[in-house]
Formats: C-alpha cells, sequence, structure tokens
C-alpha cells in the first residue's frame, strides 16, 4: 500500500487519461469522480477503475470525446445516448440540461443508455443535493445478484443513491442492493479470509463461505426478500426507461472489450418545501445525538463516515494498493499500455 | 377465525363507513383498498384499520368528504392538502391529476401532507402500471424504526412501492424499511411467541426477543445500515416535497385522534420505453423459470404470491379475525359506535 498525496495521484491520473487520448475536461471530470471515492474510503469505485478504463478506450468501447445524443422525449425526460462516452462526463451534461427543466417542471428525468460505468452514485448526489435539488439515482449493472430462493445470478447489483438538501450539510445516501460487492469478494479472495455465511453462492446455487467459488457464484441480494425486491424494481425501471439490457445481458463494467449496455436513470426534483428551513438538517442532528446501541460509539448518519475519512484523507493522502499505483505511473508515462491492453 | 365471502365482507364494510357518514365513492374507495389487502394476505393493512378509521371519522380527525386541495406548485409537481381526507380517497384524486401530466411531460408528481393512512401502496402501484405508467411511491410513519447502531425510535417504516407495465402482468412491489411491521410484534405478543433475534429493541434500547417488550421499543431497519439508510433518505424525500412532520413527531396512523401529518409522495413516470414490448416480462419470466435454491419450491417475482392468494380468497373467502368481524358487524348496525370512540 502506498500513501500518495492526493494532488499526485491526481496529477498521474490524469496524465494517464490524457496520454490515453481523453480532452482535458472529460479526464478531469472522470479523475475527480475516481479521487473522491478514493477519498471517501471507497477504493472499489476509486483509481483501480481506472487501467480497465484505459483498455476501454484503446479497445473503442468508451469514447472519451463523448458527452451523449440528448433528445427531450418530452418536456420533462431526457433520453440520453451516451454513445460509449466516461459514465461521469455523459451523466454530468445530462444533469446540466435536466436541472433547469426540474426547476421550471418542479421534477425532471434523464434515463442514459450507452455510456461508461457511473462510479459512486453518491458524488451526483452530493452535486445535485448541494443546488438545491434531490436526486433519486438508479443504476444497473452485470447480473451479480441471485434472486431471493433462486440460485442463478440474475440481478445486477443495482445501487440507488440519494441526495437532498437539508439547510445544512445535503443529505446523501448511496447503496447498491447486494449484500456486499463483488469487489469485496475478490478482496476476500486475494486475502484468503472466509466469506460470512449468507453473503454468496457457489456456482451450483449452493451457499459458500469460499470467497474464491463464490467469485463463479452470486451475491445474495441484502435483507433478504426485500432487497432482492429492491435491486429487481429498479432493474426494471432503470430498463424501461432507458432501453438497457436486462440481467445476464448486461456487460461493459467488469470487461474491456463489451460495449457497456447498462443504464442510469436520474430524477431530480425541485426541493423546494425543504429549501434553507433547516428542519430537516435538525432531525439529523437529532439523530445524531440519540443514545448509541451497545457496540456503538455514536449514531451516525449515512455519508457521516464517509465525510471523515475524506477530511483525513485530503490531509494525510490516498492509501492506494501498490499494483494499482505502479499500474497507474506507468501508463501515464505510457510504458505499458501495450501490455495492458489484452 | 371467521371466513367471510368477499361480497359480505364489502357489504359489511361499506355499511359502516356509509354509517359514519362517508359519501358512497369514498367509501368504495377505502373499502376496496382494505379488501385488496384482504385478498392479497396483508390483514395488517385490511378490514383491521376500519374501526380505527371510523372513531377517526366521529373524532374529526378523518373527514370522509374531503378529497384534497390541488395546488400546482410547478407543471410536473402537485402539491396537495389532504384536508384530513381518507388516505386512497385522497390519493387516487392526486393520481388522477398527475398521470396526465405525466404522459405530457414525461414525469410529474404528487406531494401529499394533512391526508390519512394510505394502506397497501402495492394497491396505488399495481393501478398506475396497468395504465401504462411507472410509479415510485413513497410515505411516512410514525417513528418506530432505530437508526442503525442506535437504540430509539426515530425513523418510521417508510415503505416504498414500484409498478411497472412491463408488457405482461405489471410490475407490483412493496416493501416497508422495518424488518418486520410493528403488526407482526403485535400478534406475536397476542400469542406469547418469540421474536426473531435481530427484530427488535426493548423500552431502553436492549436487543429483545420478548414481543411484549419490543412493543414499547424500536424495530430493526431492513438489512442493517443499508435499510436504514433507505428508510431515511425517504423519510427527508417525504418530508422535504410535502412539508410533512418527521421522526418521532409523526402522529395519526395508529391512533384514534391526532391529526395525521405524515406525508405521501408520488412520482410517476411516463414508461414509454418499456410500453408493450414484452421484454421485461420475458425477463421476469426468465427469472421465475430459473432453478431455484435449497428450501425454496420456485423462484418468485414481487407480487406473485399475492396474485396467487388472491385467486384462492376470491373464491373461497376472507380469512377475517373474528374480533375485527364482530366490531365491523356492529358498526354496520350501528350498535357499538358510542363504545368505541374513547
Amino acid at each position: 500500500m502506498s500513501v500518495v498525496p492526493v494532488s499526485e495521484a491526481e496529477r498521474v491520473a490524469l496524465q494517464a487519461l490524457r496520454r490515453a487520448g481523453a480532452p482535458e475536461e472529460a479526464a478531469r471530470t472522470q479523475v475527480g469522480l475516481l479521487l473522491e471515492a478514493e477519498l471517501r474510503g471507497v477504493p472499489s469505485h476509486g483509481l483501480l477503475r481506472l487501467p480497465r478504463l484505459i483498455r476501454r478506450i484503446h479497445n473503442g468501447v468508451a469514447n472519451p470525446a463523448a458527452t451523449g445524443q440528448h433528445e427531450w422525449r418530452a418536456p420533462g425526460m431526457l433520453s440520453v445516448n451516451g454513445e460509449n462516452g466516461l459514465g461521469p462526463v455523459v451523466a454530468l451534461a445530462a444533469l446540466e440540461a435536466v436541472k433547469p427543466r426540474a426547476r421550471e417542471l418542479g421534477v425532471a428525468v434523464a434515463a442514459i443508455s450507452n455510456s461508461n460505468h457511473l462510479g459512486m452514485l453518491a458524488w451526483y448526489a452530493e452535486q445535485v443535493a448541494a443546488d438545491g435539488l434531490a436526486l433519486i439515482a438508479l443504476t444497473t449493472s452485470e447480473a451479480l445478484v441471485h434472486p431471493w430462493g433462486g440460485r442463478r445470478a440474475l440481478v445486477g447489483t443495482n445501487p440507488i443513491a440519494v441526495g437532498a438538501p437539508t439547510g445544512g450539510r445535503p443529505f446523501v445516501m448511496d447503496t447498491a442492493t447486494g449484500v456486499v460487492s463483488m469487489g469485496k469478494i475478490h478482496d476476500h479472495a486475494n486475502r484468503g479470509a472466509p466469506l460470512e455465511p449468507g453473503w454468496a453462492l457457489d456456482a451450483e446455487g449452493r451457499p459458500t463461505t469460499n470467497a474464491e467459488a463464490a467469485k463463479a457464484g452470486a451475491i445474495a441480494p441484502f435483507g433478504g426478500a426485500k432487497g432482492y425486491a429492491l435491486g429487481l424494481a429498479f432493474e426494471l425501471l432503470v430498463a424501461g426507461l432507458t432501453g438497457s439490457a436486462l440481467g445476464d445481458a448486461v456487460k461493459g463494467t467488469l470487461d474491456d472489450d463489451a460495449v457497456c449496455n447498462k443504464g442510469d436513470l436520474f430524477i431530480v426534483l425541485d426541493a423546494g418545501l425543504a429549501a434553507g428551513e433547516g428542519r430537516l438538517a435538525a432531525y439529523l442532528d437529532l439523530i445524531r445525538e440519540s443514545p448509541p446501541a451497545e457496540g456503538f460509539d455514536t449514531v451516525r448518519i449515512p455519508g457521516d463516515r464517509a465525510h471523515q475519512v475524506r477530511a483525513g484523507r485530503l490531509e494525510s493522502g490516498l492509501p492506494i494498493a501498490d499494483e494499482v499505483w505502479l499500474q497507474l505511473q506507468a501508463l501515464a508515462e505510457g510504458a505499458v499500455h501495450e501490455e495492458t491492453v489484452p
């Protein structure tokens, strides 16, 4: 593990993306997103994603110059063909188009297809909430989660993020509908650590605590039947409104060479009634100040821990896995892309 | 337990509501909702709610003649003052106003305050989806759920329902963000049955399996920190957009005499891309036909079981607890309302 100053990580990551042909603004957007994940302690959505994204650019399935084709299907419904663009570049352009409509109409939606991995949804939720609007963000993924009562991975990890202005710091939550991420399964496999019971099935659909076996299997939905119902609902809403692929037909966020055919849905709401009042912030503080349960030092609001971690890492730097950091430095110097392209 | 033909339950429930002063159409809407809950095997949201609602009418905190005052805050954002109306009466009137706007704008929202208990959200999701639109429905409740890591009930059970057209039978899911309902805790207490570990805390915030102790305590969020984050997000979205009360200031769905100050949020989306294609229905069938896990006879889609139960009960009648049925019959005959009013 290297501890890298944020500015140094930024410089190297930007250079790697520029060298892959990304325009300056697109590179800054993509790197900004990945750095925020590192800052908040979510390395699964951080810089380790960049080498794959660069391979995808070289393979022609990610176009760093694309910002998405916009078509207003209706005054409050923006349909975006991402044209294989970078996820955050296409998404921010869509949000910029949708936000004024949400202010005008009270609500507006961006339905995005054909765009690359969005990364950490909290990033979008926080930006929209900081603008005084509420956001419900949904996106789909490769099928990694089994239906409740099923054996095979047929549902995406389908995260939801919600951002809301509170009168104080925006409220931001962001959670996948799988009980854990496939990244965490891989991490356990790499360390030879067992999984917790209930996390995963093996390739035959049998419960397993063997992380290596789970890599070829399926992750459980969080909270059993309830989390399954949510993940499936998000799969249908996203696919229904964006035309994206469903279930195990989804590709392109975990591989180097398939067009990314998942979808992204942003619902932006004018949070007028809440704005500025401070009533929501006071409620959140009341929860924070309530007595913690045995084994907890404090009661947290979603995002509190990330906020703390972020403050620390801005000071002390980003802990980055050595192999990721070496790979990024090599990509920035143009030394290795030949060998990393499959 | 009595088994009552649906038509007989309907006749008695309608008569009880008419006698309490409900206009014919409002009575039919309210009873239709409660009967659908009974038909689907969700008695916690069925006829047992009616005696309380009638007491609330007598106490002046439920007005069966109100349909809600509509104010368009923006072209796609309907603000509804429910004027203490019956939950489903106010909600259906709001949805009727919002649906054409959703078709025109692509999306439209109803933000409802000052209305009584909505009942089973699936009912609304199914109706909207049957009209070819998608619905995300959120509502808040009395604070019954503890924050993850907290001791006190400070968050509502805050359910979400999603309805979506599929090309076949509409997809409908409906789940609260508590791990169980307070109704289930009461049911266990009545039967002297222990709770499952992890379901609830007692009044001091200690984990308990004693249902009687849990009645004065708090329910756990489903799926731990993830379900807590969702429930809290829904609390903020609903309160932010409707101006409804927050946390333990919410009253009026479990008592006889407090104005109901929770809020309801309906986001209606033009599901244009999905309509008629059958692609979503085919995906759901693929899940249904996938191999079930050990201990499951089949893989279900949310709503499948309710659909099956409904078909059976239409044939065989509704199993209704004797005390509920006797109370309803007495209310229909005008014999007991004096003694049931506190």
